[in-house]
């Protein structure tokens, strides 16, 4: 950012004092800018033993696979936040939302929340943001076509607990470092 | 919000094209602000069946007791925003944090993320935002004297939880009113 929200003149990156970290401070009207993490919260729809998943109409990953999910809007629950992202990438109303996998991703500051559910009568059809959307068993996931590293992680998890016939909480972090290399922190 | 980030115009509240939520939008450069819940990370340090907790120095609440925790900050992942939040506001390293509540604030777009964890060594002291730091059982916590909501239901249903034996995820929305009436909605 190079101007303040309040005020409109320019903001510097430094240090505030009584702090430890560099914040965008206005010299003119001393607000600070503080910024953080932002939450994706998204869900596994299931169906029958199958698994709606999207294919994504949009950038980033366009024409690619991944669960539906998307940003926390402000004034909505978490779980609002999941079931609102199934129907409108999916038109699929997704019911007893459970949180099943936790990923804080440091290199882009985003943390994703995905929750089971069940995916009522079955039915789901492509939203604006979505090219097709299908239900598929675990032998017909599109492993080499998914969007996302977070969405392929929490869906081998869900699938190796689903064969041991336990679920429980997937908490971990993924880092790309700047060449690219990907690391998988699991707790 | 008044003006752009980007280039300093004066930006408008209103409903971009393709979006169905207003935002401030820079006329001038047509860059789009969006903003999103912030995420609250803090743990319940354990040591020898009693729980840490912190009289806050700074508002809001000043003089109150809490849990610590405070706001993730960029780059860093939830587990070591809540490990942070115990070193800055007690001196405390806590180890082996593992969730066990998420609660949304929706009327004040926050989430909290509460890990429960072992306080090394039992040691704590108080950082610069804290006035003191004591370790609790449960008949001693300052029930009336606790400073936010969400701390004293994470607190409540901890100690339900340890009588019974069997800890699980909390999870939970919290509202607040415009009258000040407060509300409790748990999954």
């Amino acid at each position: 950012m190079k101007f303040c929200t309040q005020c409109g003149a320019s903001v510097t990156l430094r240090i505030p004092e009584r702090d430890n970290l560099p914040r965008y401070v206005c010299e003119a009207c001393a607000f600070i800018h503080y910024q953080n993490p932002k939450i994706v919260a998204g869900c596994l729809p299931e169906w029958e033993g199958k698994i709606l998943l999207c294919r994504r109409a949009i950038e980033p990953r366009y024409g690619l696979w991944t669960l539906p999910a998307g940003f926390m809007e402000n004034g909505e629950s978490t779980v609002q936040a999941a079931a609102r992202e199934a129907l409108e990438e999916a038109n699929a109303v997704v019911d007893d939302l459970a949180l099943y996998s936790m990923y804080s991703l440091t290199h882009i500051s985003q943390v994703y929340l995905m929750f089971r559910g069940r995916l009522r009568e079955g039915r789901a059809s492509p939203g604006t943001e979505s090219l097709e959307v299908k239900l598929f068993t675990e032998a017909e996931i599109p492993w080499r076509e998914m969007a996302f590293t977070v969405i392929t992680e929490t869906l081998v998890r869900y699938f190796e607990e689903r064969r041991s016939g336990n679920f429980s909480l997937q908490m971990g972090d993924i880092n790309r470092d700047p060449d690219g290399r990907v690391s998988i922190k699991r707790y």
